[in-house]
């Protein structure tokens, strides 16, 4: 068994900009010709963070409406005391939610729902090339 | 070192429903005789997460009135107004616990403390059959 | 590929303690001669949690504040009225939190990004000594 490593780049729009990576994942690990196993995913930087979701516009508007009802982008955080960006909420979002995700590979196919997608989230109050590693360990038959 | 892929199925009555799965995982683990290792879990589905917890009525009765506190069931998403199911409450929640989770293996037992369970939580609006992947990888001896 | 799993060991503070865990599981990563692979930490326990964040002074105040609004620690929770220990609040904050995370290891480095860190978060309302299996699998070249 092996661990294929590679990047997904990714260009968001920040301000919870919700990104499906679903299809570049299937992809790679058809690429690999992974039959069986797990692909592991972890976005690099502290404004950003990973999950599963139904990918439609509603629920994407649910997200956002969420984390602006929770952690506002309008209120101060000591965080935008210390530094000039002012991103304070972006980085409390990240954290809740969480880098890292996997799923199993099964059939050579994610084992996800079919209302189920891997989303990347940028919290960031900017336009970000955000960076996905993705790991795909498994057997070829 | 090879990954072992199973399914877990459950029943469940939805409304944040909580299952402790943890005597199942651990058969499991036994069964395939894996010594050191790690075991991944994984619920296929937008409306279900994975955690640990400490699996004792008190708690389950707080984690339910917690997510119902912050993402109201009686309130309208713009799922909803899309979707027919009604279920909007259901997918926020999934999506902040998040579906995946793993547990390390030692001397062929969960690494969970004493009060500390594996559980699978259905935030879903009505009963479903859920599908809980597990994948155990590790060295049996 | 091999799984070496360990722990790490954590004197903490309780009362929403954060404890930056990068160094050591870096130096971990090194000893080991870890090239190309995947590191996955999994806290014990039902009232501590693993995640990722800037460590620096205003955000590790942003998230006090925030697990302290959403879930504070002078409210009643149905686990108290159970047992003697008072802190339904950690557990509750743990789980939402979840006690496991990833990180890919890339050319003998943890893949974080420059301003990210590996936190321990202890929600319990005593201080306590912590254990954090660490697993590092991979290839050495």
């Amino acid at each position: 068994m092996k661990i294929h490593t590679q990047k997904l780049v990714e260009k968001t729009r920040g301000f919870c900009d919700i990104i499906d990576l679903t299809a570049k994942v299937q992809e790679r690990i058809q690429k690999e010709k992974i039959q069986r196993g797990l692909a592991t995913l972890f976005v690099t930087g502290s404004t950003a963070a990973l999950t599963t979701m139904e990918y439609e516009p509603g629920l994407v508007e649910d997200v956002k409406e969420l984390v602006e009802r929770f952690i506002p982008s309008n209120k101060k955080y000591h965080h935008d005391d210390r530094w000039g960006d002012d991103n304070g909420f972006s980085h409390l979002r990240a954290s809740v939610f969480g880098p890292s995700l996997h799923i199993p590979i099964d059939n050579g196919r994610l084992a996800l729902g079919t209302w189920q997608q891997i989303v990347l989230l940028d919290f960031d109050n900017r336009a970000r090339t955000r960076e996905v590693m993705l790991q795909i360990m498994g057997d070829t038959e």
